[in-house]
Parts: structure tokens; sequence; C-alpha cells
């Protein structure tokens, strides 16, 4: 029934290279199927100015995607002079899912910097954005301790997320790009590898949807999440 | 319990002012408690480029906010030269919500436009701003109808917003600023008066939630929407 | 003759609704007519770099229109990402009006923002953002000095502003929108209430004008700026 | 009494070089005194789009300042990415001058851009640059007219424009930039040759001025224009 | 004596890997040594506004660098809201360089774009971009015309690019980080594989060169030159 | 062969105007033949936040073209909110080249902006505009010598830029508007007066140049400086 062959609760191969350059403190890249993110973690020694003095630090992210990671070339952010609201929309949702499992307490005054930058996109890559930046924070904060910067780990939890949707009044898990351009609904979700739920974006596209559909595009994405969290657990091996 | 004194499950009073300027299709001032939002729909008879001779119209929406709507003044997002991500997030979500409960087909090549601005902000400026969207864009597509320019009704349904949260370990509803500052997590719902859904955000603030909290602040919406739901229905009557 | 029916010498309707809105120091929402804006003065415990150090205070003014203040709907300043000539210039003079009442020595090391909101427009938003704005900033100088923050007042005077033009060859008061966008020429005056000028902008639109015309517009706008300071002062009673 | 040791109704010396450069359709540099303004007018044969086949031409203007044509260096528009409001205040104003003493129908389907660029600024820029712009609009006309492309002469009048301000209490003309900075108030006052006024632009500084005061500067005013007046017919001979 | 230990005809391994990702008509990743950069080559039916109806095609090239592509983090350009001087300058070269090997009328009325994103950066970005990019255009190209769009081919040469620079007082041949970091003068060049030279750029950074220096950094760079060519039969074959 | 008539050898006459605006620390209008260009050196005791405390001085440049300094007017950069990529490459060159003689440490911390702005234009602007430059900076630095700033003079040399290319197969020196806009390439040379090379950028407009033809236009270029010494000699003197 999916365009792909998949079963409806069968996620794309997860695939993750961790160390894919060599510069950022954190560096992964990760694919859900032909999607691909490059994803760094880069450390800063500093923290923006509403948190100066106030001995936390911060987690934020940054999201793009090159011209051509798509099917059509999309115009480059950089020369049109302004992000899309997509693309702030993305960033801020990937900023405060890895915050969430951050204790910034612990992190001390140091900002990390997650830079997610899509080099092929098939669906899903805010998803697989996220999941890729637990992975290069994991990398970057492991070289904090290495380094004796950090005396406590300050990471407290897993956090994944992926996307399911109702596709020919199927709910399946993890939407490819034919399967998230033609869905009636479309939701994202985040989860923690304890179950509980860091954000849920659920969007009627088309069609709405009832309590009950909602609660089966959770139970599908719990599945998808525990296929991410073994993947993202062999890669920092 | 609540800063307010206000029951989990009940809203602030809701007001719906139609007409309250003169010059567009469509207009109200509509009031969560203190948070007042007013909405203008305009109708244009002509459509973006990416829609132009395919028999079908569009619905969208702008979002701003008085500089001194808030508690302590903002910078005008004119001034700075660009709209925030949360500005573009919220508009992108009204949009959104009232296409979904609009037959684009029906309401022919033209364009409405519902301008939502906040003149004074307490809480749930994105959820008033949703229910009160729907009143105008109803006002205005009824004077299209008396005007002869429509035959056919293209509004499906109503649809209405609300945001509940969890305060205190207590999931409540129509989260005031104060409760909105401090929950644990936030969720915006978009109802249809059907019972369907047109959009979860539920977002964890601090603290991370369960299923059964996700169910329960759903629960609350349905509480509130269906009070707005009247409150729409009066003042269109 | 006027399309309005009244008499040469004679305004609209002055409104002022003192505490409009709530966060303000200062709120007003000032009526000429079906022109309707909505004023707030902000305090700021700071100047701008240029002031620094230097023990005195500063009065600043910012204009918008929303988007469908208007007949048609105009786009949206923050959205194009820049504000147009127009609303710059309509700005500086909004400040320049209220500085020249203002002691800012005596205002010591604070700013006051006057944001003027048009919410609803016929002409003459300008000199009704003025006028209102008088009553934005007497409303925060009073909660100064009420909270002990001010020893003496810093303002001097009373300042009122209306647009006075040649239509269809006789010089009228407080032009309406019919007017203003057919009169031969236009000028506004920002007058104080002891009769001096603090500003004159007289500018011929289709056809130029003479010193007598000059002269009898000034005058109309003395009769204009009586009956606003009469406005003004039952608004602070 | 003035830092020049002019009389308060002396203009400084005006000079005005016609074709300072070639390419343009009319070019001058005219100078106040110190200051020195490069006026550029470019005929092309396209109208704006609100003008699009109305028969109609128009008349528009720009104006810059090299950052050091003043005391010290400002910085580069272009660099900063945005005009100021002060520049296009006054770009506004120049283009309504120059227009006001055109017939925009006997132009044609084609228009005019005056570009106004200050090579050396010791106050009253823009007087100046309106003064020059009549010139260059002058020329570029006789060169429409001898190309046969014009029949009828569009320009109805000669137009020049003039600061005077009141300095240390005494009404002077053609401020000087030291004059500028420490005036009470400040008028820019744009007259036909036959004795009409395109625009008057009086600004209290400091202190507010009276009626009279206002028609003293008026009449300085006019003195200075018929020096202007002067100049400009020996330019063009 | 080179920090890499590189003879000083030396180039870094240079790796060219086609069909890198799968949207792009044409798509490589090339890497010298360290530097990687992702080219695609975007084919679009239609060409700029300044070619439109002249029956010529148009090539250009956009030039971007991922954050953490270097040491320390960069900010993202899309973020600041334009691209930087050196950014323009980069993307412009590489434009130029492909359009002086392209016969753009056999072309016809297409454009393709060469996006050329930087994903790690250790010295030489634009000269691995360029000759990247020639790779990317070649299959694009044969795409075009095993797809029975070009029944000629338009590339007419293969163009390529190597920098070289006096490192200690000796020329050495694709200068990497440290080297570029502190070399007298560095030198881009751009060479067809007959010999002929498409641009040079040889800038004094600390100190001045002659011209025996400058010939003997262009027999460098026909060195390497070499070597890329052969590279870039191999990955195209 | 040129339609100048000039020889393939012969500059346009240069002309050199110190002091041509009064403001500026040192100031100077070039002109190589038509092209005009007004530079103007400002001298501000401050560096760029990367030099701060380094005991270091910069020197920067901007460059502009008024609009109607070419035959058919070009859109102000101001107004479009943005400066091109050939603005920028263009103010990059004039810097790196003027600094290039200077000694930075010499200079103190404080900074010397050149601010190249063309009046008219005829080919050869960023020539004349680096050429003019030296003796903008050669002024203000002798007026800091003679005020007592600098005991040292940080300037080491001359420095003068032309352009050269073949036109119409020839080697020619100083192309103008009509030879530049047609030759096969073109090339910029910056050269030292004692013989060595700050910068050469030679680029293939539609045919590609060999080893031997470089070389042929950098002794052309060689000629011109010889030429562009002399007058910044006498200009000087």
């Amino acid at each position: 029934m999916r365009p792909s062959g998949r079963a409806p609760d069968q996620m794309r191969p997860i695939t993750i290279e961790p160390n894919f350059t060599r510069h950022a403190e954190g560096a992964v890249l990760i694919g859900f199927g032909d999607t691909k993110v490059l994803v760094t973690a880069s450390v800063e020694e500093k923290v923006p100015p509403f948190l100066r003095g106030k001995g936390e630090g911060w987690v934020t992210a940054e999201y793009g995607m090159l011209p051509r990671a798509t099917h059509t070339r999309g115009s480059r952010e950089a020369a049109k002079g302004k992000q899309s609201g997509r693309t702030q929309e993305i960033q801020r949702l990937i900023g405060r899912s890895l915050r969430i499992v951050t204790d910034l307490k612990l992190l001390g005054e140091r900002q990390i910097t997650l830079d997610c930058d899509v080099i092929q996109a098939d669906g899903g890559t805010r998803t697989a954005a996220i999941s890729g930046a637990w992975v290069a924070l994991r990398l970057a904060v492991n070289k904090l301790m290495a380094d004796g910067k950090l005396a406590q780990d300050p990471i407290r939890q897993k956090v994944a997320a992926v996307s399911c949707g109702i596709y020919e009044g199927t709910p399946v898990l993890d939407l490819d790009y034919p399967e998230d351009s033609s869905c009636h609904a479309d939701g994202n979700f985040v989860l923690l590898e304890n179950g509980h739920i860091a954000e849920v974006q659920a969007t009627a596209e088309g069609a709405t949807y009832d309590e009950e559909e909602l609660l089966r595009l959770l139970r599908l994405a719990r599945i998808g999440c525990t296929d991410i969290f073994a993947a993202q657990a062999r890669a920092i091996a």
C-alpha cells in the first residue's frame, strides 16, 4: 500500500555516521532512508546576552536546506536575505527538543549550537535532524567531559523524533516525500527514551482527524523512536 | 490554586465584538479575558501566483503584536525589518486552521487575508486570534454571499482554539500570562465543532509530559472550545 | 459643501478614551471622527546611546497603521521588512512635536516612547496621533510623579495638531479622507496651547497656494486646536 | 552677528554649473556657499506601475549624501542596507516640489528621475537640491524638445527653495551649518517664481515660534528665491 | 618544509564522488584533501530576464559554507540576512569560470545553476568548487543530451582551478589552511585543458611579489590542474 | 584602431585635483579621461573590533557609483537595500591595495576609510579609485604627521592601478568603456612604484588568453602606472 512497499509501522533504514566532518566538537550524518542531514555541534564558551552571569548554559539549533536537496531547486535563503517561516519554525523545534533533555545548569556558561543542514530531502528532515542532533550533542558533551571541562553529564535522556501520518486512510510511520505530500494528517512526535513526550505537532492537511487517530499516530511514533534510540546507541558506542 | 482563582476547566470571559472597525469586509475584536485581538478579514479578487488560473481561492493570515500590548515594551517588527520566528509560526498556524474549514474551490479565485493584531496580551493570543478569525471570515463570506458574489457557502465548519497546560501539576484550561510563563507543558489545540482536531501543538517546557496528560489537556480544550463556539454563534447572530 | 456636511471651520467629533489598554504607563484611544489611533506611552529607565550620561531624557515616537485600517488593505510593513518613507516622516514629526513641550533635563535619564497605531483611518491620522500622544505622555508622567520618580513636572505645555486644506477652493478644518484625497493644498499644524507654533507643514497638491491662504489655514488650525485642548483637558481630568 | 558675517537677508553665493557630468540628460552642480549638490536628471521611457497606460508621466527624486560630505564621516546608507528617515523625507519633498511645476500629462508616459547627491554639506542641502533639480529638469526637458520627443513644454514655472531660521533671536536667510545646528526654528520654503507657495515646513527646534516670525521667515525666503531664480535663468541661458 | 610534508609541487589527494546526492541533474562531492565541497548542477528551462527571447542559455553559480565547515563556527549567512562580500566574489568567479567553457547558444534557453556548498574547509574551497562544478555541469549536460534535449555538446573544454602561494619564501601548490593563513602571496588560477588561462587572481598578503614569482605560481598551477583534469576524466568515465 | 584613437600603450589624460572637498582629512578628484572618482580619506581614532587593543591601525575602503554616473541610470544601492557583489568585490580590492603599502603598526590604533565615489564612469573606475585613494591617504597621513599625531610615516610605497585588456586582438592599456565592454580579456593590475605586484586580476571575457598575453598586459600596466606615479607625485607636491 505504501509507495515504498513498507509496512505501516516500518521505519526507513536509519543510518548514523558519526564524525562525518572533523572540525566540530560533534558531527554526524544521519539518514532516514534518502533523507540525509548533516548535524554538527559547536561548543562556544559564551552564552547569549539574556543568560550572561546566570551560571547556566544554552543549547540552540539552526536549520538549513541546500538549494538542491529537493526534487526541484529551491532558492538559497542566504541569497534571498531571510530565513523562511518554515525554517525558523523547524530550528525552534529542534532547539526546544534538545534543551528539554539537557540540564543547562550542569552545562555551565557555554553554548552548544546544533547546525542541521539537509543534504538530501525525502520527507522527515526535521525529525531526522532532531534525532541526529542528539548524537552530535552527545559527542560534543563527551568531548567536554574527556577534556575535563565538565564534571557531571548534563544530558539527562535520549531524545528522538519521527513523523507519522494518515496516508490513504491508514496511519503510517516515518513519512517519505510521496506520502508526506499527499497524506491527510501529519504529525511530528518528539519522544524521550523513558516514554515521555517532549512535543507533539499534529496538523490536519486536507482532512481533520480524531482523537483515536492521534493516539494511533503516537503509538506508531513510539515504535519508530525505539528503532532510533537503538541506532543512536550504536552510533555513540 | 490558579492565580486568577478560576477552576481548572474554566475559560476566561469570552467577548466578541463584531464590526469593531468599518473598512474591512469582516472585523471583530475578540477578548479572552485581558487578551484582546483585533481581527479583520480582507477580500481581494486575486490569488497568490501559485494558484493563478486554478479556479481556487486562498485564505491566509498575518499576525502582529502592538509594541506595548505586553507588560514591557517589545520592539516593533516593522522597525526591526523582520518578523520574528514566533510571529511567522503563529501566522502560519492561523492560516492553516482557517483553510481547513474552508472549501477553497467554492471560494473561487479570490483571497481572504485575516489580519490578527494583538491590542493587549495576557496569554493565548494565537488561540484568541484563530477563534476571532473564524468570525471575521464568516462575516466576510456572508458579505460576499449577500453581494451575490458567492452562490454556495464555502465555510464547512466552525473552528476554535484554546491553550491548555499543566500548571503546578494540574492540567488547566485557557492559560493566562502568569500561568503560561510558569507552566510545565503548554498545548495549543485547534478544534472543529464536530469534535475533529485540526491541530495539536503540545510542548514540554521545563518538564516533559505523558500520554495521559496529553489526553487530559485535549479534554479540557474540548470544554473550552464549546464555550468559544457558543460565543462565535452569538457574535454572528 | 463638504462631503460630511460640516461647516468649513468645524472639527469632527473628538473622542479620547484614556486607559484603553492596561500595560502601558499611559494609553489612550483617540478619535477624530472615524479616524481612531491607539497611543501608548512606555517609560524605560534608559536613554539612547547619544544621550548616555548626559543627565537628560528622551521622548520618541513610532507610528504604524494596521493593514486594514484603510479602505483597501495595505501591506504590513513588518512583512515587507521596512517602514515606508511616509511612516518614518510621520513618526519623526510626532517625536519632535512632543519633545518641544517636554523639558528633557527635568525628565531625567529615561525614555518615553509613544507608539501610535492607527486602528481605523479616515484622514488626519498623524494629527490625531500627536494630539493623543500628548494625553498618553501626560498620563505616563503623572504616574512617574505619583510614584515619586519625578519631583517636578517636565511637561511645559499642551500640544495638539490638526490638518487643514483648501477643498474645492475653500479652506476647511480637519480634513477627512474624501477631502484629503482631493484637496488642492494640505497643511498639518502643530500648535501649543499658548498660541505658539511647533510645526507647519503645508504642501501644495495639484495647485500651489498663496500667503493669504496659508494664514487662513493657520487660523482654522487655531480653531480646531482649541477644541482638541479642551478634549485633552477632559480626558486627563 | 552671523558666523559668516552675512546680513540677515543675504544668501550665500549661488553657483550653478550646468553639464557637470556628461551621461545624464540634465546635470548640474549647484552650490549654496560650501554646500555642493550634484543633480542629474535621467529620462526613462516608462512610468511606475501605478501610472501605466494612463498617458501621464512622472517626476521623482532620490537623495543621498556622500559619507564624508559632512564634518565627521557618516555611515554609507548602501552599506547599512537602508535609507534613513531623513533621506526619505528629503527625497519625497524634492519629488513633490518638482512635480508641482510639471504638467505630467504634457510630459507623456515617461519618467524623469532627479538624483541629488550631496558632495559637500554646509547646511541647506535639500533646498540646494530642489533649486538645482529644477535646472537639471529644465535641461532634460529641453533635450526632449530638441529631439522632437515633446511638442509642448511641460514645465509651467520655475521652482526654488531656501531655508530660513531664527538664529540668536533674529530671522536669517539661507542657514549655513553653524546656524542650522543652533537655530531656534528652521523653515524650508519651496516657492514658485509667480510668488505662490509649493511647500512650507517650519519646525521649532528648542523653542517654538509665532505667526509673525513665520511670516518674517517667509518674506526672507522670497528674497532668497529671487536670487535663486536669477541664477537658474543664467544657468540655462 | 610544508606543514603537511608535501613537496612544493604536490597536490593533496583529489577525490571526486559523482552522484553524491540524487535529485540534481549533476552532483558531485569533490575533495582536495580535507576540503570537501558538494556541487550540484540544476537545470531549469528558463533564463534570467536579461536573456529572455535571445535564444541563449546561462550558467551561474552560488556558493555557501556550512557554519561549522571551519575550525571555529562562522555565522550562517541566511540568519544574518546577507551574503558576505567574500561569498559573492567567489560565486561570481565560479560562474565566470564555467561560462567561459560553455557555448551558451548551443545550451539553448535554459539555465544551469551550480550550487557549491562547502561541507568541510581546509583551504582552496573556491578552486575545489570550480573543479567539481565542471564535473557536475558535465553530468547535467550528459543527461540533457541523453534525454534528447540537446543535439550538440555545448561544453567546449575542461576547466579546473587551483590555488598556489609563496609560503615561507617558496612557491607551493594547492595551499591548505595552515599555508593559506600565513603565506605571503596567494593566487587562484583557473585554467583550461588546452593550457589557456580563464582567470588569474594573485594577491599580495603581507608582502608583494614580482613577475618571476607570478610565473612560478602559474607553472605550479599548470602542474596541479593536470592532476585535476585527470581526476575529472576518471569521475565521468 | 582604438575607438579613442589612442596608441595601444597610451593612457587617457590623468587628472588629480587634491582638496576637491574640504571636510575630509584627504580628498581628491581623480580622472582617467572621462572616468571621474571622488576619493576622501577619513581618519577615525578607533579601530574595528577585531583589532582593539592590538596597537595596530586599519585602512579600509568603500566604493559607490552615483546612479547616473553611467550611460543609463542604475538603481541606487541605498534604495535597493544592499551593495552588489561587484561593489563589494571592488571595495575589498581597494582596501587590500592600500593596506599593502601601509605599515599598520606605525599607523597606530586608528582607522582610515577611503570612500571612493564614482561621479562619472567611462571604464576603469576601480583602478582610478585605487590610484586616487593613494593620494587621499597620503594627504591624510601628512595631516596626521603635521598635527604631531604620527612621528613616523606609515606609508611605505606608492601604489597605483590600471586596467589592460585584449581589444580586437591587440593588448591595450587603460580600457575605456567602449573597449571594456567588448574586449576579450580584461586585467586589473595593482603595482608598486618599486615594480612589485600587489594584485593581478585577469579575467577571460568571451575568449581565454595565454601566458604570453598575460605578460604583455602586465608590461602595459607597468607603462601606465609609471604615468600614474608621476601624476600622484605632482598632486602631492
